[in-house]
């Protein structure tokens, strides 16, 4: 186990360890048994992700004396719900929870989300640890915290703040996944290198191939760079009153996208954030900020890995309308008062957040993406 | 206003004040104004106590310039639901909620911890006000952050730690309070004098009649001096770590009598509460912890105000067992691997926590209890 790596994540006595590399699952028990205060845990998954990992985690933590409870939830966006919040909490009381068990997370972002909220809530809050298995989780959702369930007002509207005690990233789970779900998870790698890192990204402009199509080192590399990044915006704002926000770079856009396509599975989360972050580049470019050659440079490269770069990319947005979006993002929880917060750059690695940008110049910007759409 | 005292909870940056007094609903809005980032509210309440109160909240409200928005449950411990819960999380969502928008609790426990986690969950958190309606409230559920619903295992094993921006506790609500609810909330009086200060309980002895028939200043001292202790113990373990668990005294044989009564109004949780501390002290001296004089003397200020003191007092007990109620016992959130954690005393102003106490003692003391009440 000489190749796992540790990026630490400082939240003062909330502080844990996200450890990056292969065979973690196998070796979970070993991980886990010291973290945690009793000897039982409850495994939340899915029925895709418990197919390939479910019997090695369990196996693990078998033999390192800990009793296993497994509660499988459908795959998919559709179990971040109340119904499913509800089944899985209540299965837990059921099953005979105290105020030691802890809960495990093996699966991918809605995984994490839904047993990280039902982690928080019962009894006011168990330990939790988060085994994330898809590339997107491994660099974002399982890192700082946010845990949560969707409505249908928008996605993430109902949810806690509770940090993991432990992240395990095995990169082995990556061997397993679509390359299109490897693709999306990509897209948030690459927005670390464009909020505050050009070094990161000048890197992934040059392994960023060997990332998507399996070398090791350099996905252990790209998942801990990552996380180093967000653990570090995420340790210096936890709750989100800042900082945290550059991390919604691409979000505004792509939420708006998201929700347009309807969350079918016709545009991933990770498909949206590459759109959004070209648009947030385009639009800062308008707005005179940055320059159009870092736009293009951006796009080259999320195109040259396989990765949605334009709205005209996305199946279906020829029939969507620059109003329908913007109306999308002024309900995203960061508006207030129907004025939308857009993450914008003066170049890659230069993110900031601004309030008053004019909706005239966004709206030309959509509709100028939407007729390329059109004529596609 | 010259009446009004302030209580100070401190918990760094998320202080905040309890007001004490008459007519601070009347005054809402002032005292609810420089607190608020935004102008919208969302007044939870339930369909009692908004005949009574919701008029001059809003009234006062709307003169301070923020707008309010009511959601009404039914009264009753029913509202604490997972039901519940969507639907006062989802109607916010649906009026426009957004992150500076407040939620204000109008009511007594039940709707403060439906409300406090319905404002911990959406958007993972909002800014909360506390206005409780009852005696209860104001001296214990409003205090402290504890939010949460009941599940068919249990009371509040689903919530959230969620701190209040500001309790506003007006003494003026006990005036419409029937008396069995208010005689409920002085149980949780009494407690603060017999966990840690006897001098209070002392006062009690001698003011509690005061209290109960509606003496101003008896009840605003009581009010004061229950919140001061709760504040002083929340903000030294506000995560119930430990001396937090001293303000489960009583609570342990309390929810169990409440359990076997099956919450359908025959005991209410501050008269189970009542019976519960007895309990506790008389355990504490079978166990040769604390003199008999003591329990005696509990019993008897107890038994003067017209709480219930004995578990022959409760009716329909005669046909419960003890074996019933020490099952329910190791049930309870404090216990673990089936260890019932209780809140024992040395003496009146004096306890402390202790997991070894043998079950077999227990078992004969309700016993007892039990045969008593089956001969009344």
């Amino acid at each position: 186990m000489t190749t796992i790596q540790t990026v630490s994540v400082g939240l003062g006595e909330r502080s844990y360890d996200i450890r990056v590399g292969p065979g973690l699952i196998e070796n979970a028990g070993d991980e886990i048994k010291p973290l945690i205060r009793g000897s039982k845990v409850f495994v939340i998954t899915d029925s895709t992700v418990s197919g390939y990992w479910l019997d090695p985690l369990t196996r693990s933590l078998g033999a390192a004396g800990i009793a296993v409870t497994t509660i499988a939830v459908a795959p998919g966006e559709s179990s971040k719900s109340f119904a499913d919040f509800e089944h899985v909490c209540s299965r837990m009381l059921e099953d005979g929870v105290d105020r030691r068990t802890a809960v495990i997370a093996l699966g991918g972002g809605v995984v994490g989300d839904l047993a990280g909220y039902c982690a928080a809530s019962v009894m006011r809050g168990l330990d939790f640890i988060q085994i994330p298995t898809t590339l997107l989780a491994q660099v974002d959702s399982s890192v700082g915290g946010k845990t949560g369930i969707n409505t249908p007002q928008g996605k993430n509207l109902v949810g806690a703040f509770h940090q993991p005690r432990l992240v395990l990233a095995d990169t082995g789970t990556l061997d397993t996944l679509p390359k299109r779900e490897v693709l999306a998870g990509y897209a948030e790698v690459v927005k670390y290198g464009l909020i505050r890192d050009a070094a990161f990204f000048e890197w992934l402009e040059q392994h960023g191939a060997g990332v998507i199509a399996g070398d090791e080192a350099a996905r252990i590399s790209a998942i801990v760079e990552s996380c180093k990044a967000k653990a570090t915006v995420v340790a210096a704002d936890e709750r989100e009153a800042g900082l945290r926000e550059l991390l919604n770079f691409g979000h505004t856009f792509g939420h708006a996208l998201e929700a347009a396509a309807g969350f079918d599975g016709t545009l991933l989360h990770g498909e949206a954030v590459s759109v959004g972050m070209i648009q947030a580049l385009e639009l800062s470019r308008r707005l005179g900020l940055c320059a159009g050659q870092d736009t293009e440079r951006a796009r080259a490269h999320l195109g040259a890995m396989g990765l949605m770069a334009r709205v005209a990319d996305i199946p279906g947005a020829a029939r969507w309308s620059a109003e329908e979006l913007l109306a999308s993002m002024r309900r995203d929880k960061k508006a207030h008062d129907g004025t939308i917060r857009f993450v914008l750059a003066r170049g890659i690695g230069e993110a900031f957040t601004s309030d008053d940008v004019a909706p005239d110049i966004v709206r030309s910007m959509l509709e100028e993406d939407l007729s390329a759409a059109a004529s596609v």
